[in-house]
């Protein structure tokens, strides 16, 4: 028993979240075992709960994905410098953080090869083979896989030097249905991240400053930590013919004319789980939205030794699960019950189900929910549909709580001392003159970066002169010091 | 339509099977587009239509895992070299094939990290930080990803660079449930094999010889494709406490005594998709078992233009997408009917469902299965459930010719002479002594391997001397040429 009573009173020194977020963080994350360390500098192992999670996310994004026509390839993960090289903006961009391979075996290589920062130029290789009219039009392919960049500072799933991710690319015939593609992703990761995983997110355009290397127009959902950072929970981009152009892909059009195809990508990673556990998490651990979560309820027997009450439980966990309810039923001996209810508390599970004698005698269960923390008596007769009602509460309950807090945290700003206070609280809304030379300044002078820039402009727009250089302006943005 | 007809004219110039065995399964995968080359070295690229083979390979593994109670995992890719070497064996087995990261951005590396060959030396690390008491174990992890070979000479799906597989790491407080862990994997693999991929297989232990590097004991399924020549289809290794031992993996047993680990680690890969297409496939391309088909049944429209007929595909496609029939309805209208006969011929789809004006007012279908190249006509009504039994049917027809196959060229032989003649031909059982020296003159003689040793050894005994030296035999074995 001495490692868990160990385990129990880490469990409890968990940093406080006011005190120091950023250990609260770190502390969350390895006593949840969503993740650890490894000897291999800035790359991370995600054990068994964290990578449950990455499955929920994957199924629920995969399915999206095949709805809306895209097929998954599996493409090498390395590639060739001289075909990294091609496309100048994209080099430059990633040159960097690149991993080299120099040698197989014992051989030098004749040309070193990139561990994939990401996989637009071989895409585009491929691509380029593999299209040749517009028949072949569009091509939506995605891949699952982890990328390399060579991090100087690494944070657990925010930021690795390898990550898990997966990424889109297409081709299109013309430029429209590019653009449309592009925003359609953006909207499916909106509706992921705000219906999935409870993440409230602002949407929009970035700046070019802050858009993807080799881009022509890169959008992105940002949603807010609870130190009010902004964290870029996913990004869609319009490469338009700048690839096409560099990796040569062209196609014969229905006027059998050469033309160069119009690409898009998109990509999220395991970002989102450090998205979900700054958003939801609290001074007890995680909170995990139901309908990611690994388990959403966990079953307890109480004074298990009582006739009857360890039966009851195993009964209750085969009625939930027929009921599609992930339920785990934790009948450890060699822990007490108040360590469980730390245990499964601290890894977030959504609903904690209590079974003891005198409820079984009533014919109750006492249920706690985690995102409120509150018990209720509820009725064993018909109970599994009860708790899915309940699950469906919890997650619009995490969802309008980060809502709330996101919108008390934002607040629109008309001058750079405003904006300089506001950013250190959450997320500013400004007016901008498009000039990157303000981004710069803003930067420099706080350390916040614009985020992006609302869709509906005109409904948003919030002045006429530039928070920062108080020339004329017509651009809404949100700017915020970001993960 | 020029590029279609381009494409028709080219599958119907497939290289005869019985010409050239090994060009026509590089045509077949081709022209399939199941997997193309890329412009890195004995890497390829995974095309929508054989990557939906792996995920549904996948979803049946993936599912009987979690079933035994293995949970997924994700490690780094790089492995430090100092990590690499504490095993020796290990070492000698994989270092001339590792591919060398040196460099991260513009920085030489302090030390180098090695592409993951497989991934023993980095689990057994974690290990030894996660298990302190005998309550942590079993630890029974997996994961999906690539890994990297620097092989000299590769063939798509069979031998690559770098290949997709999953490996699973598992950890034991005994011997015994280290090797009840390693056999149940290894039949977990048997089932997969013959009942989802309808691949007959053989299975039993390795050969010292033939065993993992590192390993104490080896077990592998072999499967026989149409050349004769024997494919590993998976293994599965019991290390021991070899690993532990290297890695000091070390738990407090109940008796409260330090012990070390027994562990074991399986896995199978793409290979497994090369198996298929070099055990099913035939003169008019492939021929994919229905279970992991990703289209099963393929709706052709004869006579579109005529009234009714494309009303009457949708509608069916609608009905048998409902009864969970993988089904696509091919309305192309740039290609003839014949051409896309051959077309999913070519693909190997199970069932095509011819649907024509005639048919409609005689309210049939006709219906053409793979497996025999056969017509038979079936009523509209009820055809969701007629084709599941067909379906069913081809999985079994499949699974049995393949079995007839392989037993017709499995021959028992008694001397060198027979050994030579029948591994040009299939698979050779034979007694041997046990000695390395045999297995080594037997390799260089016919460049034939062991290749397993059946598990009821009695129950297979076919003799009392050695195939090779003559001299006294106990052991039962499989000898042949193999990918």
């Amino acid at each position: 028993m001495a490692k868990e009573e160990k385990k129990q009173s880490i469990a409890a020194f968990i940093t406080p979240r006011s005190e120091d977020f950023s250990q609260w963080y770190t502390d969350v994350i390895i006593q949840t075992q969503l993740c650890d360390y490894t000897p291999v500098r800035g790359c991370m192992a995600i054990r068994p709960y964290g990578y449950a999670i990455w499955e929920r996310i994957q199924q629920e994004m995969d399915s999206r994905f095949k709805e809306q026509g895209v097929e998954n390839v599996s493409m090498p993960m390395l590639i060739p410098e001289s075909l990294l090289l091609k496309e100048a903006e994209h080099v430059e961009g990633f040159a960097p953080e690149v991993a080299w391979v120099t040698h197989g075996g014992t051989e030098k290589l004749q040309e070193r090869l990139a561990v994939r920062p990401t996989s637009e130029t071989i895409f585009c290789e491929m691509y380029s083979r593999w299209v040749q009219t517009w028949r072949d039009l569009p091509m939506k392919y995605n891949q699952w896989c982890s990328v390399m960049r060579w991090e100087k500072s690494t944070r657990p799933f925010l930021r690795t030097s390898e990550f898990l991710w997966q990424e889109g690319h297409t081709i299109h015939a013309t430029p429209e249905e590019a653009e449309e593609e592009t925003l359609s992703m953006l909207e499916l990761y909106r509706e992921v991240a705000e219906d999935v995983l409870a993440l409230p997110v602002y949407v929009g355009r970035k700046s070019d400053k802050e858009k993807f290397a080799g881009a022509r127009a890169t959008y992105s959902m940002e949603a807010m930590m609870q130190d009010g950072k902004a964290l870029q929970a996913g990004t869609s981009h319009n490469f338009g013919t700048n690839f096409a152009e560099a990796y040569n892909i062209q196609f014969q059009s229905k006027a059998g004319k050469l033309e160069y195809v119009h690409e898009t990508s998109w990509g999220v990673s395991t970002r989102l789980i450090g998205a979900i556990i700054m958003t939801h998490g609290d001074e007890r651990g995680l909170r995990l939205p139901p309908v990611i979560a690994p388990i959403q309820a966990v079953i307890l027997p109480i004074a298990a030794h009582k006739p009857g009450v360890l039966e009851a439980c195993e009964k209750l966990n085969a009625e939930l699960k027929a009921a599609g309810i992930r339920v785990k039923l934790d009948d450890r001996d060699t822990v007490s019950a108040g360590f469980k209810f730390n245990d499964w508390e601290l890894k977030g599970v959504p609903v904690r189900v209590e079974v003891g004698p005198r409820d079984l005698e009533n014919g109750v269960v006492t249920v706690f929910r985690r995102d409120l923390c509150e018990k209720v008596t509820l009725p064993l007769e018909g109970l599994a549909d009860a708790l899915k009602d309940l699950l469906a509460g919890i997650q619009k309950t995490l969802y309008n709580q980060a809502k709330a807090f996101r919108d008390e945290r934002t607040k629109t700003v008309s001058n750079i001392d405003e904006l300089g206070e506001q950013v250190q609280n959450g997320f500013a809304k400004a007016m901008w003159c498009g000039d990157q030379a303000c981004e710069d300044m803003i930067k420099e002078k706080f350390n916040a970066t614009s985020r992006n820039m609302p869709f509906d402009q005109e409904a948003h727009k919030c002045g006429d002169t530039c928070v920062c250089c108080g020339k004329k302006a017509d651009k809404v943005i949100y700017f915020a010091k970001a993960y």
